[in-house]
């Protein structure tokens, strides 16, 4: 070829890659110790060979590692590669001809029907001289050996097998040419860790963790309460915002629009003469007693996450120093929150599109970078949805620059699209409609949204069965079999999952007619009976011991649903990859009546012959059953055992017995 | 705003637009006269109203045209526009904050709450102020004085009503702000005349069109063939390739490796000293013939369709020429058509990326354009997938500049991705698997692909009963009969299919164990008796008489298949958006043996009521029925009826008759 002409349009085409989003606007998601399959069409017109490497590597590295990929079917190639590093990857596809590949294909077909191939046999000589200059001085030796022979071997036959042997095959592919080319775009691969994918979370008010009525509880007071949550086998403690609150403007018990003297106003509303997003609530202690705190919570392998509530109380320094960063009235008031006809007038929104956004963009970022450097690593966001999603992803892209183990939980209720934008724009959980899917068409067809569809490569569903702003109705009618069953379903659908506390008390008394409880911890000071009875402390804490047991229950997108006889019984499996794991769950979600249904499961599928025998030991109860066949007809009595959890084994079967005596 | 400020990142996104392939690399296809119904999500955070129009015009245009996009449901938007000219269109979406309406929403709420809204009053008149600077004078005028009228105002309530009226809010609408915009990336839309979804194809050997045994037909021997042609209903004659034929390597009958004397060689081994593909062979008459053959062809209505063979016998004039063109073994020598072990020694393929590509590509064009010039306006481009897909996409653009009007069917008998990328590269129309495809299930999955999936949007399946290369098994086996079905299903299920003559009388005799032809025209001459018994031309004619009478079987992506309780009978309907035009199509699949079967018709997506009564007329016979309920059963029998083809109408219920005296 003539280096002074310009090379043809290269034939080949890469199409259909994946995974990718939304043409690849955004990165998918993964965590660190994952392999990533990646997948492409790739094709040429005609017969000739080709070949395609996966390159990827991580942002702050220049050079690519690669992976051959190899053809599956239908046109399809595949590759993978193991993202071992907190950060972001990049890959793409390098596809380009294999004229080794073709020049060997055509010549073996000759060879069988006894054609004259010395024609064909100089074009392999040169195909293999061109390689000379590419290889290093070990494959020139090699390959020039070879070229040597077969132009002095006079057997066709025999020429072709030593330019076909396994060291001069291995040298061409080492320095084979990629004349050719066809290159994909680049793909990015937010890694994040482990936790972002599986953690429990509990949830609760540091200012309810005492033991004296009426009165604050301090972060010494959360201390006391951590042998208990950790024996309850929490990951991740987080807490409703734990800054000073408005005076002005403060709401009494049960939202009353004024405050009764003691009353100590919703943590939301945040900022007073004492600070804002910095600084913390006098009554809960020092940035001393925080760090304190952390380093506690840490010592029981557990982490903190701060509630981020981007909003000002009438009294919050922002609104002084920076009134350019609100909504201004026409008379030159900052405006206070409304859905009209409601009024918030305890929280000023921030507008994040004021002619002063950098500055105020910036501010974010630095309360942030401000908790993260005292070992906060987990934030659930307040509303995000209120703010501008590329706000989010410029905030999270930041963090993540230096610290990229940063996990951000986006409590976005709204429309789905708008959910699914601020997960792909960076949130690494996200809040759910779980709390609302109560029956069995409903959490199946959610439960594969979740996880079967594109939203498993980025929208961690993060199931809350309650949050401290909503006691949903199954809670409220269904009692403590419901606590009991709802637990299950969120700890076992999804690999991450929350409660908000008081759930273990089977609390539920809600304001009339309304998903919000009775005397809220958002108004008041409570102290809670945490051994009172009826409780299911002991029952989540074998729960979590079962999610950390069991490698099939720690993963997000291998939730199978198996068909059940019953409308009130749902049944699902989750499972390794290897199948070494397989954990089955079936819950009867009627929590007054027991049913009885039939379960089927795929044995197949999950490597047991059909008919044979297998073990399934219920992991609530410890009991063991031997089962044959994939139908099996289970009980499931709220009252008894509102939901059961197996974990099922295949039975090792031999045909016959050898042993050397 | 201050304009020395820059703007913060707008907070609107639009995500998913449809349709478009591949990320927008490759446009869509529409034909003239078409509405293209674009789709988008679109949504910011928070509760703000938006607005977003949609912008379109040709390629040759400056400016957009716009359609105002509605909201449709779950933040997805839609708008249509028609594509009235054979070119080529581009699309985007433009999204804006509609500031007008959230102040409407929000005043109109706290009106209705008797909030107090002087702040929010002042902020509305301020809204519509400053749009003067952007407003027509008559709208400013409009404007200015509800402005004055609402300042003057001391009702609430009545200056909110002057700023609501509706010549003050077309007003507004009009010289609206697009602050915040967010704009989606621009999609093109390929369209071509109609004749590109709905055509009648014929294949003919023009050198068969005589009547004298041994010797060549001419040009005019084919101008006497069209009555016969044109009776059958077809839109296009296709003819295999016209050029001179090598006279070195001829093949003899039946694909003998060497020519008898007299024997005429295969069209496809294009070039002799006679010229290539710019000549016309001798035998079959000069340019001036072809023209008139042209012209007489396009009186009745018809047009002609050429044969691409981009390859060069051994005598083609190429070779001599350009062997810079070829791929050169190391002796110097051309290199033939090879299949190894298969040797193709009188076609000679091209190197369409050998170094002096650019010459190589611009003579092919100008072979195109030749013919162009010359009044052929379909080309069928012979084994398309042998050469780069990006040659044809150069090749159809370049084509397309100045004769949008070009047509090119791709004969890609290949991989599913191969095909499809050369459908998206510009290929207006392409084979399909359907030859291969006989039995209820695979025809149903198969015709839903082709029109149900995103295929639909650039992929026009040219339904071929047989080609001159293949006589597939249904017909050997099958006979008449299954000619009569076949013909039915490739002319009703899409809106283009074809048939390669002699279909029109049976013709069946195969070379023995082979899908192909005895004493194929490929190899030799032909006179056939076109009156032979047992012919189904008149059948022909009648249906696509049918396709004629019925726009529902002129459109492509309307095949809706129903279910049948015989799995040897196969129903579909096609129907207007109107649901004016519905076509039923009821097929036996079975050529040996009647079956009854019930066919069940969706009379709610029909716009019958269900259990009423409707009326059907089956279309080759002319009988009408009058039926009642959605399930019908119809005895199809392969010598009698072995297809029917219904006209369903509604059978209108008047509840009462109410007439005036």
């Amino acid at each position: 070829m003539n280096d002074t002409i310009a090379e043809a349009p290269g034939s080949i085409l890469i199409e259909d890659v994946e995974p990718r989003l939304d043409c690849g606007r955004y990165p998918v998601k993964r965590e660190v110790g994952d392999r990533v399959n990646v997948r492409a069409d790739i094709f040429r017109d005609g017969h000739e060979a080709l070949a395609a490497v996966l390159q990827y590597r991580t942002t702050a590295e220049e050079s690519w590692r690669e992976s051959e990929m190899a053809f599956i079917d239908n046109d399809r190639w595949g590759a993978s590669f193991i993202v071992d590093t907190n950060t972001t990857y990049v890959y793409r596809i390098e596809a380009f001809p294999d004229y080794a590949l073709s020049w060997h294909d055509e010549i073996g077909k000759k060879l069988v029907a006894a054609l004259e191939v010395s024609s064909e046999l100089l074009e392999g000589i040169h195909l293999h001289e061109a390689l000379l200059s590419r290889a290093t001085p070990e494959d020139g030796s090699t390959l020039a050996a070879a070229i040597l022979a077969a132009r002095r071997e006079t057997s066709q036959q025999k020429a072709v097998d030593i330019l076909l042997s396994q060291d001069v095959r291995h040298a061409v592919f080492r320095c084979r040419s990629r004349k050719g080319l066809a290159q994909s775009s680049e793909y990015a691969v937010t890694v994040d860790r482990v936790e972002a994918r599986y953690s429990a979370w509990y949830s609760m008010f540091p200012r309810s963790a005492g033991v004296e009525a009426g009165k604050s509880a301090t972060f010494r007071d959360v201390e006391n309460q951590l042998p208990r949550i950790v024996a309850m086998g929490f990951d991740v403690l987080y807490f409703t915002p734990i800054h000073p609150i408005s005076t002005s403007k403060r709401k009494g018990r049960n939202n009353l629009l004024e405050a009764a003297p003691g009353d100590p106003g919703v943590p939301y509303a945040i900022g007073n003469d004492d600070g804002g997003h910095d600084a913390i609530h006098p009554d809960l202690g020092t940035l001393e007693d925080f760090q304190h705190l952390v380093d506690k919570v840490a010592s029981y392998g557990m982490e903190i996450a701060l509630d981020v509530a981007f909003q000002g109380s009438p009294e919050h320094p922002w609104l002084r120093e920076h009134p350019d960063w609100f909504y201004i009235r026409p008379d030159g008031v900052i405006k206070f929150g409304e859905n009209p006809p409601k009024k918030y007038e305890d929280m000023y929104p921030l507008n994040f599109q004021s002619d002063s956004w950098k500055e105020l963009w910036d501010e974010m970022l630095r309360v942030i970078v401000f908790w993260v450097d005292r070992g906060v690593k987990m934030f659930r966001v307040d509303n995000p949805h209120t703010k501008p999603t590329v706000f989010w992803e410029w905030l999270i892209a930041q963090v993540r620059k230096t610290n990229p183990e940063v996990i951000f939980l986006s409590e976005a209720f709204t429309r789905p699209k708008p959910m699914q934008a601020l997960a792909k724009a960076g949130f690494a959980q996200s809040y759910t409609y779980f709390t609302w899917r109560n029956f069995k068409q409903e959490l199946r067809d959610y439960g594969e949204e979740l996880t079967q569809t594109e939203m498993k490569e980025y929208f961690r569903g993060n199931l809350f069965t309650n949050t401290h702003d909503i006691l949903p109705t199954i809670l409220q009618e269904g009692g403590r079999p419901a606590f009991q069953f709802r637990v299950v379903l969120a700890a076992t659908m999804s690999s991450v999952y929350g409660i908000y506390s008081g759930y273990e008390l089977c609390e539920n008394t809600p304001v009339a007619g309304k998903e919000e409880y009775l005397n809220s911890e958002k108004y008041e000071y409570k102290v809670w009976d945490w051994d009172r009875p009826g409780n299911i402390a002991a029952y989540i804490g074998r729960l979590n011991a079962i999610r950390r047991e069991h490698l099939a229950l720690q993963e997000y997108d291998n939730l199978r649903f198996v068909d059940t006889s019953d409308d009130n019984v749902i049944a699902y499996y989750k499972a390794t990859d290897d199948r070494s794991d397989i954990v089955l769950v079936v819950v009867n979600l009627d929590p007054f009546h027991a049913h009885e249904s039939s379960v089927r499961l795929p044995l197949e599928t999950l490597g047991i012959d059909h008919g044979g025998q297998f073990r399934a030991t219920e992991l609530l109860t410890d009991e063991t059953y031997l089962w044959t066949g994939g139908d099996q007809r289970l009980t499931l009595d709220p009252h008894v055992n509102p939901a059961m959890i197996f974990s099922v084994h295949k039975w090792i079967h031999q045909a016959f017995v050898e042993r050397d005596y």
